[in-house]
């Protein structure tokens, strides 16, 4: 994808150093973070440099390509299986993490160089997803459609193209209008800081909505479809994804919205029976509490937001009921958000 | 309502000036604005500094009884006449603005003397509906009950005591257990800023919930009931309140659990068909996309917190339908949302 015209990948490996979008940093400031070691790695996907499903993934396997490549040779199983269990624990939630780290592991075990092929052929994969996922997706967007999406899906959330804004992309290069309603996305902001900046760079026209104002635009009938990403797809169906994203599927079941979910078949994960059975991660309270960004100035702040002496909760996903989704929108074709349509598809994988 | 275990009134009229809390500055700081004229009452209901269906309708009196103070004899019925259109042209949801103007305007055209006594009982009665409100609420609120609230409709929303946060107040002081979850309520945070504070300072156990967070905690058994504000309600019980509103009934609806409105009959609009009469007000991008706070040192900034070059919409209000809401608490008792409940309430008044 492009910014101020010039193609960019959101990470990629050079030289046993993984480099990536600083997309804390972000709509502010467009700079990148070089990661000279898998622990780097870790505490970038802890501390959300680098975020969203796919690139985790991306982000896993480069870590666990790091970690082969950085091994003492005497020690050299046993520090990948160090290296394994560190990157597992970064965020429990999102199934690539755990899909690519397995991958990657399993060739490192091997050796490092094929390690390093793995985590390059999965992040090169990624890429190649989001397009297909576009070029399915595309086929459902008609032209003139209102799409309201939450937080970042975009070509950020992956190596490129995203999976939730990849048939917007492809829409629009194809020549359909679509406007897009962009979901704030608290309390990370995802929605307004990074899908507000992609669009804007690829020159989508959109406007950043509300949380709140969700179910009052689709009562209006400004809304005409959802499209979401996924951290987690169970095999019933179930999809947890960013917290909120239970509450517009809600909402759009509620005044007969297409809602749809856009993801690759490595989100879905065929050990976990339903959304009862996913982690869902619990953020730092600091994250509801404090808001960061720049004055007028260019001068960064952190600011107290809410009353200080009250406590909140963060819990940083949610699980939206395959019932309340119209498809899933992968890298092979649309499905019914179903567990026949899930199996059948992973077995033609 | 208490403020370091004193006293407090949200508002009050002092020899031709009125006295509010700055409610811009809470929770940071607890400090008053002075109003000198009814121009400055107007330009504090819309900035802000002064919010919340009762408390609007209370400074809108008090402003008509301004300029009735102010007004030359030799021109003071069309002094009265350009007061009223100016205080009514400050924000156009909130029934109780419209309300509190006119029974001040009718009292003023006999005097200026009947002008101030009648918003002083305004005022009064005004505190008075929130007890009874409470009263009425505190029968449906069981111990241990674990409510979610949106917005700000607790005293700093009234003259005194409050709407949707009366009914807590009521059940706690009477030795209730009860938990509320504060909607966040984005782009102002009246709920994480003025509610969490109010509730801080009477001692009632709570969190803040980031806007998106709602159908989550709903869909783990984690909130037993809703109760919210209203600042109009429709002849047919659809309601206007603060946005995101409706994606709370929605979410309620879906699992089943009761969905309350509290208001004063005064909220109550027979002149307002539908919802869908109802004016919506939209504010100013700048509430989406900056935000005012204080950092860890207490010096205030204003920082973008979304992507500056892109546009957002900010409708300040939605409507809920009748067939949404559970009841309506009101001060002369717990009704449904239905035509023929309220018009017989409105004839009993």
């Amino acid at each position: 994808m492009k910014v101020n015209n010039k193609h960019f990948r959101t990470i990629y490996f050079d030289k046993g150093k993984v480099h990536m979008i600083e997309q804390n940093a972000l709509p502010f400031e467009f700079s990148w973070f070089t990661s000279k070691s898998y622990k780097d790695t870790c505490m970038a996907i802890k501390t959300m440099i680098i975020r969203g499903a796919g690139a985790i993934g991306a982000a896993a396997g480069y870590a666990m390509a790091q970690a082969a490549h950085e091994a003492p040779s005497a020690d050299y199983n046993q520090y990948l299986v160090t290296a394994r269990h560190d990157i597992e624990a970064t965020r429990p939630t999102a199934q690539n993490l755990f899909y690519a780290t397995e991958k990657v592991f399993n060739e490192a075990l091997k050796g490092r160089a094929q390690a390093i092929a793995e985590a390059r052929r999965l992040a090169d994969e990624n890429a190649k997803e989001g397009k297909r996922i576009g070029e399915y997706g595309n086929t459902i967007v008609k032209n003139g459609m209102r799409i309201e999406t939450h937080c970042n899906a975009g070509w950020l959330a992956f190596v490129d193209y995203g999976s939730a804004l990849a048939p917007v992309y492809l829409a629009w290069d194809s020549g359909k209008a679509v406007f897009v309603y962009v979901d704030e996305t608290r309390p990370r902001s995802q929605g307004g800081r990074l899908t507000a900046w992609e669009l804007h760079n690829h020159g989508v026209p959109h406007a950043i909505l509300p949380d709140n104002a969700g179910a009052a635009l689709m009562s209006q009938g400004k809304i005409d479809m959802v499209i979401v990403g996924a951290d987690r797809i169970a095999a019933n169906g179930d999809v947890a994804n960013k917290i909120g994203t239970l509450e517009k599927a809600i909402a759009a079941k509620y005044y007969n919205l297409p809602f749809y979910v856009a993801a690759p078949c490595s989100t879905i994960d065929p050990n976990t029976k339903t959304g009862r059975d996913i982690v869902i991660e619990k953020r730092d309270a600091s994250e509801v509490m404090k808001q960061c960004g720049t004055d007028d100035k260019g001068n960064k702040h952190t600011i107290h937001v809410n009353h200080p002496a009250s406590g909140c909760v963060n819990p940083a996903f949610d699980v939206t009921p395959a019932t309340l989704i119209t498809g899933i929108i992968t890298d092979k074709g649309i499905i019914d958000a179903s567990e026949s349509a899930l199996s059948n598809l992973l077995v033609s994988k």
